[in-house]
């Protein structure tokens, strides 16, 4: 992992954008710290990280100043500045149609678009929390949070350093994966857009009932896909300071 | 409206047992405060105030200490020390019949235990609004919180002076309060226990669903009908931080 670029922002967070081999990624850090800082590794959709900037560093930055976290995302693969990746480009095309026909979209366009996905990602996302843990800057524990949420899910199952989880209820999820839910034991705080236009309510509903753990929480506010309230951005920085510390 | 004892607690808050006519009640405000303050009606189920009252003087004085809020309760018709009433007496014995052989909850047994209890005890609730807000340590807006949950709606749809509500969602409702539902308009957050044994997960997200207010967010944990977390004591302060300055 290489730092290519780096910056102090007027919270007195830094900022440094990296690279891990080929993907690009950006962590934040709290202004000072005398130890280690627990890390959140902050998941988003396949859009490109410049296009979700702003609400990835919005989080990164309110976590850093107001509870001292560090946060870490990458790029996923075949978005932004990545190559070009045709694994799930076919099925992209099938759900476009769909949804412009306003047809259902069938489970076998939901898995072909977001299985490969995830087995890519994953592997990529553990990689770089190998090189992040390395930091002297960065300690643990490690909690992970966002959309794409079955990476979320498949990354609570197979990496036992994320303790805690933050999930958003904001895609499409393939069957196969409530499979996976009821085996993720870590604490969980869901998010679930009561109005989203692309995603089934009751399927989030059933996902949040599948989860296997404990302590489970879920926050459902009104509006659409990209419309979560302001005022969710601290309970979800509380949940990660009860089970970060 | 007379109080009949006080005392200040070790947190500075000043707690006041008060009668309104026959019907008991508390009230709990800040410590010190140079101007009235708003107020938190805290609702609870008909088991009577004073095996209540660990739990509501807790919340009341977490708003107290921590956002300078008022809070006030008064005991439900037919319960604690106020005299028996007959009205629901026989839907009782019905609910419980029915419970104990383990057989659904009719319609017509909710109707009978819960509309006469919400017809007698909204007027007295907001009786004791006209009396706690004539106290000059005492302003707005005010906030309703807590159950019978229909209590709450029907007080949501006929008292303009309630600006925001915080629910329960734990115990039976009648079909007709569906209707009161849609009618509600103010911001809404509503607490929802995943597992509660007396109460229809699915009718509970009904509800939810039905309310007509632009702001509501549901907070759903694991667990039984007592068992909410105590991490959602601030989120619930916070929701009213918000619309009750």
């Amino acid at each position: 992992m290489h730092f290519t670029s780096e910056r102090r922002l007027d919270d007195g967070v830094l900022e440094r954008e990296l690279t891990l081999g080929e993907i690009p990624g950006i962590l934040w850090t709290p202004a000072s710290s005398s130890e280690p800082v627990p890390l959140i590794l902050i998941g988003h959709p396949p859009l490109g990280l410049s296009r979700m900037y702003p609400r990835l560093a919005g989080r990164a930055r309110y976590y850093a100043a107001e509870y001292g976290f560090a946060s870490a995302t990458i790029e996923l693969p075949g978005s932004g500045d990545r190559p070009r990746w045709d694994a799930t480009e076919e099925a992209r095309a099938d759900l476009r149609r769909a949804m412009e026909a306003g047809e259902p979209v069938s489970d076998e366009i939901i898995d072909a678009l977001v299985l490969p996905l995830v087995d890519k990602a994953v592997p990529e996302w553990q990689a770089a929390l190998d090189a992040l843990l390395a930091l002297p800057e960065v300690g643990g524990p490690v909690g992970y949070e966002g959309g794409v949420i079955s990476i979320g899910v498949r990354l609570a199952v197979v990496e036992p350093r994320i303790v805690a989880a933050g999930f958003f209820a904001g895609s499409l999820v393939p069957a196969v994966m409530f499979e996976e839910a009821r085996q993720v034991t870590i604490p969980l705080h869901v998010l679930l857009q009561w109005d989203d236009e692309g995603n089934d309510r009751q399927a989030a509903l059933d996902l949040f009932d599948a989860f296997g753990s404990r302590e489970k929480t879920l926050h459902a506010n009104m509006g659409g896909h990209t419309g979560v309230p302001q005022f969710e951005l601290d309970p979800g920085a509380r949940f990660f300071a009860r089970h970060l510390r």
